[in-house]
C-alpha cells in the first residue's frame, strides 16, 4: 500500500456517475482482485478470498444439513463424454478449452466448463441400488469458459471459482423438492450473508441450462439497473441418466432410471455485494460476510504510546469474537489508516487515543453511515454486536427498497421498451417462445427474460406483450450483466 | 455399498503379503478415491475429502498464526513466464500440459505444474516498499503434471490437489527461518494430525526443486520399506526475484532484491496415513484426522426397536463433540455395518442393543486394537475421549518404532547395497555430487538420497561411501515411491 499516497488510493469517480469505472476501481483498490496477464483471467487476492471463505463456510454448513458431502472430481473431461448428452454438448461447445494431448492417442480432453458429464460417468459405476440413493455430492473447484475475452472482475472471467452440486434421486418429486431446497440455500447466501436481496424463480426455455428440464435461479438487481444472475439450480430430469447409463435396482427389484439435479454459485456473489453496498469511499462488506468485522486504529503520540497500545490490545482481545484486528503498522498516520479500512470496507472501526484511554472510552465508526460515536469501554462488546446487526439489517433493507422500486408493470409493448430503457425490471405476460424472446432482445438492445416468479400465476387468456398470442408465464425482463 | 455383500467387500489380500494390492484395495473399497476414466487421474471421494478437509483446517490454522493469507491465482501460465527462470523451465518442461489456444495469437498457455512464475509476475507489481514485506500468500488448488501415465492413488497422478505457499522477505535470515517454520508445520500435519512420523532435513543438489537454492523436506518410511516424500519447503534465494523483476525500496530508500520461499504438501499425505496405519480389515484413520470419530450401530429387534433407537440418539447427542453419527440405515444387519465401518477406519464404534439399554451401557470397540469394552453410559464421553487420545498416541508410537528400526548405518558400499536390498533407510557419508548419486541409483535398482538430517554434522575428513572422495554430508538413502 505504501506505494500510493492517500489521494491516489481513493476512488476517483462517483458511483452514480460511472458505475463500471467505480466498480473496477473498488475491486482493484480494495485489493479484492486483480487482472491477470492472461486474457480474460483474474486473481482472487487475500481480501477477496476472505469473503469467498465466508461464502464457502456458510454454504457448507447449509448443505451438510441436507446430507450433501464434498468431493473432488478430475478437471479433464474426455471429448466422448461431451457428445453423450446432445443439448449439453451443443450448449457448451464454444466455451470449451482443450488440452494438447501428448499421449499416444487421438483422444481430446476438455477442461471442465461444468462437470455433469464426468461426474455422471462415475455415478453410473457407483450407483447400483435404491440403497445408494439419494446420492448428494458437491465440489468447490475452478472452471474454465474459454470464450470470455475481456475479464469483468468477479462477473465474467475465463477461469473462475465456484461450487457445483450433483444429486441423484429415486423419485421425481424428491428431485424437484431438493432442487428448490438448494435455491433456498442460495437465497440465504445472498440475502442473509451478503445482504443482497434477490428474487427466486424459473428460467425460460431460452435461458435454461443446456440439457436441463428446468432451471431455477436467483436474480439480483444492481444499482445501475442491470440484473445479475447469482445462482442456478437445475432439475435435470432423466436425460443425463439415460445418456450415461445411470440405473438402479428399485425397492421393487426392477431396474429404474433415477432423477438428477445440479446447482452452482460462483465468486460472482462477491461482485454483487461490492456493487450493492459500496459507496464513493469504496467497499462495504456486509458484517455477516466479513471475517474481520472490526479494525482498531490507535492514535499514537510518543509520550502516551505505551498506554494507548496496551489499551488497544486489550480491546482487540475483548472483541476477539468479531475477529477484531489491531492496525499497529508504523510509518502510516491514523488518517491514512482510516481511509484504507474505509476503502476496504471493514464494518466497524475503533479509534483510540490518549484522551480516550484517560476517559476509558473509544470512538466507534460504522462503515455504512460513517457515523461516529463515543462508547465506554465496558459497553463496547455489546455496542459493537448491536451495531453490526443493525448494519447488516440496514444494508439489506436499503437494497430491498431499491429492488422493489425497480420492479414495474407495463401497459403495452411501447411502454415496455420505455421501462427497459429506464433500466427497470419489467413484469409482462409472455408466450415463452424462443423466437419471440430473441425479437424482444434485438428490439430493446439486449433485454432478456430474467425470471418467472414461482408464486405468480398467469391469468387465464392473458396475451403475450410482444406477439399477442396466448401468454404462458408472467416473466420479468431486464438488461443484465 | 449395497451392490457388494460382506465377503466381497473386505480386503482380499494381507498387507504383509502384497502391499501395493492391499493399498489400492483399501483406498478403493473404503471409498477414499477411485480411478478416473482419464489416464493418470483419480477422483477424491467424500470419505477421502473429509480427511483432506481435516488437513486443510489444521494447516490453515497453523499458517494463519504465521501471518499467511489464502488467495487464488490463475491456473493458466503464459509460456514466456516459464522461460524467465531457466533451471525452473528445464525442470518442469516435460511435465507441462498446454492448452490449445483458440485466440488470435500464437501464445501458448500451460496448466500450472506449480505457480512460482505466475505468482511472481503479480508480486513484481504488488511489491514496492519494505512496508509491503513480508508478503505471505498461500493457495489451495489443483495442479497438473502431465507426464504421469499410471495413476498411483494419492501418490502420483496427472492432476492432484495441494497447497502452495509463496512468501517474500526483506532479509535472507528471515527467509531461511520462515522456510524452516513451514517445514515444522508440515511435521505437525504429518505427526500430530495423521500420526505418521517423519524425518526433517535437506535435499541433495540432485533432488532439490528446479530453481531453488535449498529444498527442505519431510520424509516418511512406509511399512514396505519405501521412503515417501511428504512435503517440501524451498528457500528460493533471489533467483526468481531477479528473473521476474521483483524489487523493493528498502528502509535505506534504496532499491533491493527480496528473498523468497515456496512450500507445498498434497493429498499424498492421505496415502501415507493409509499405508502407515491400515491393517487387513482396511483403513484406520488417525483420530485427530477423522471428522467423524465415532459411529453408533444400533442392534435392532422389532419389539425393542423404539427404546434402542431412542438411546442411540441420546448417545449421538452426548458424543456430538466427536461428530458421532448414528448408522440407522435399514436393510443392513449390524454385522455388515461393523465390517463397513472397520473397512472405512472410523476410530471408535459404539454398539447398542436391548440388553445394553436395560443395563444403561454400550459396547465400545476401538479400531486399531479391535478391543471390545463394556462402558456405562454415564462414563462414555470421558471414556471415548481417553480412547481416542490413546489410539492417536499408540498409532504414532508404533509407526515411530518402525521408522527407527529402518534407520541403519553401514560399514562399506557392499554392506550399503545389502541394506538397501533389505529396504532400510541407510545412513552414509556422501560427497553429494550428482554423478555419484546417479551411479548409486543405477547400481542399487533405484535407491536415491532422501534427506540430509539438519542436526547431523559430517565428521571432518569423512569419505564418500561410493567414490571415496571427501564426503560433504551425512545422507540417508532408500528406495522410494
Amino acid at each position: 500500500m505504501a506505494k500510493q499516497n492517500t489521494k491516489t488510493m481513493g476512488i476517483t469517480v462517483k458511483k452514480e456517475d460511472d458505475m463500471p469505472e467505480w466498480y473496477s476501481q473498488v475491486v482493484l483498490k480494495a485489493e479484492l482482485a486483480d487482472y491477470a496477464p492472461i486474457k480474460g483471467c483474474m486473481v482472487l487476492r487475500p481480501h477477496g478470498y476472505d469473503i469467498w471463505q465466508s461464502i464457502m463456510d456458510f454454504f457448507n454448513a447449509k448443505i451438510k444439513k441436507r446430507g450433501v458431502k464434498n468431493a473432488y472430481f478430475p478437471m479433464f473431461i474426455p471429448e466422448k463424454f461431451f457428445e453423450k448428452e446432445k443439448e449439453h454438448a451443443e450448449g457448451f461447445n464454444p466455451e470449451v478449452a482443450w488440452v494438447e494431448n501428448k499421449d499416444d492417442s487421438s483422444e481430446r480432453f476438455a477442461i471442465r466448463p461444468t462437470s455433469e458429464t464426468i461426474i455422471d460417468d462415475f455415478y453410473s459405476r457407483w450407483i447400483r441400488s435404491w440403497r445408494d440413493l439419494p446420492l448428494k455430492i458437491n465440489q468447490w473447484c475452478n472452471i474454465c469458459r474459454w470464450e470470455v475475452q475481456d475479464c469483468k472482475l468477479f462477473l465474467r472471467s475465463r477461469e473462475f471459482l465456484w461450487q457445483e452440486g450433483h444429486c441423484v434421486y429415486e423419485t421425481e418429486e424428491e428431485c424437484e423438492e431438493d432442487t428448490l431446497n438448494y435455491l433456498e440455500d442460495y437465497r440465504a447466501v445472498s440475502e442473509d450473508l451478503l445482504a443482497v436481496p434477490v428474487i427466486l424463480g424459473l428460467k425460460t426455455e431460452k435461458e435454461k441450462f443446456a440439457g436441463a428440464k428446468k432451471t431455477f435461479a436467483i436474480e439480483a438487481m444492481m444499482p445501475d439497473g442491470k440484473a445479475l444472475q447469482l445462482g442456478t439450480s437445475h432439475n435435470l430430469g432423466q436425460g443425463f441418466a439415460k445418456a450415461f447409463g445411470i440405473t438402479y435396482i428399485g425397492r421393487d427389484e426392477k431396474k429404474h432410471l433415477p432423477w438428477q439435479n445440479s446447482w452452482g454459485i460462483s465468486w460472482r456473489m462477491i461482485g454483487s455485494m461490492v456493487m450493492t453496498h459500496g459507496d464513493d469511499k469504496g467497499l462495504i462488506i456486509a458484517p455477516n460476510a466479513a471475517p474481520n468485522k472490526v479494525v482498531i486504529v490507535p492514535i499514537i503520540f510518543e509520550k502516551s504510546k505505551k498506554e494507548v497500545m496496551k489499551k488497544a490490545k486489550e480491546i482487540e482481545k475483548q472483541l476477539s469474537e468479531f475477529e477484531a484486528f489491531l492496525d499497529d503498522r508504523e510509518g502510516y498516520n491514523p488518517g491514512w489508516k482510516f481511509n484504507e479500512w474505509e476503502l476496504k470496507g471493514i464494518p466497524v472501526r475503533i479509534e483510540i487515543g490518549p484522551k480516550d484511554v484517560e476517559s476509558d472510552q473509544v470512538i466507534m465508526v460504522r462503515r455504512d453511515t460513517l457515523k461516529k460515536e463515543i462508547v465506554k469501554t465496558k459497553d463496547l462488546k455489546k455496542k459493537v454486536d448491536a451495531t453490526l446487526k443493525d448494519m447488516q439489517k440496514s444494508l439489506f433493507a436499503k437494497a430491498k427498497t431499491r429492488l422493489k422500486e425497480s420492479m414495474v408493470t407495463v401497459k403495452d409493448y411501447k411502454d415496455f421498451k420505455e421501462k427497459i430503457k429506464q433500466k427497470k425490471l419489467v413484469k409482462v405476460n409472455f408466450c415463452a417462445e424462443v423466437e419471440c424472446e430473441e425479437l424482444i432482445k434485438s428490439e430493446t438492445e439486449g433485454a432478456t427474460s430474467r425470471i418467472i416468479l414461482l408464486d405468480e400465476k398467469i391469468k387465464k387468456g392473458a396475451k403475450c406483450i410482444k406477439c399477442n398470442k396466448l401468454a404462458k408465464h408472467v416473466v420479468y425482463f431486464a438488461k443484465s450483466y
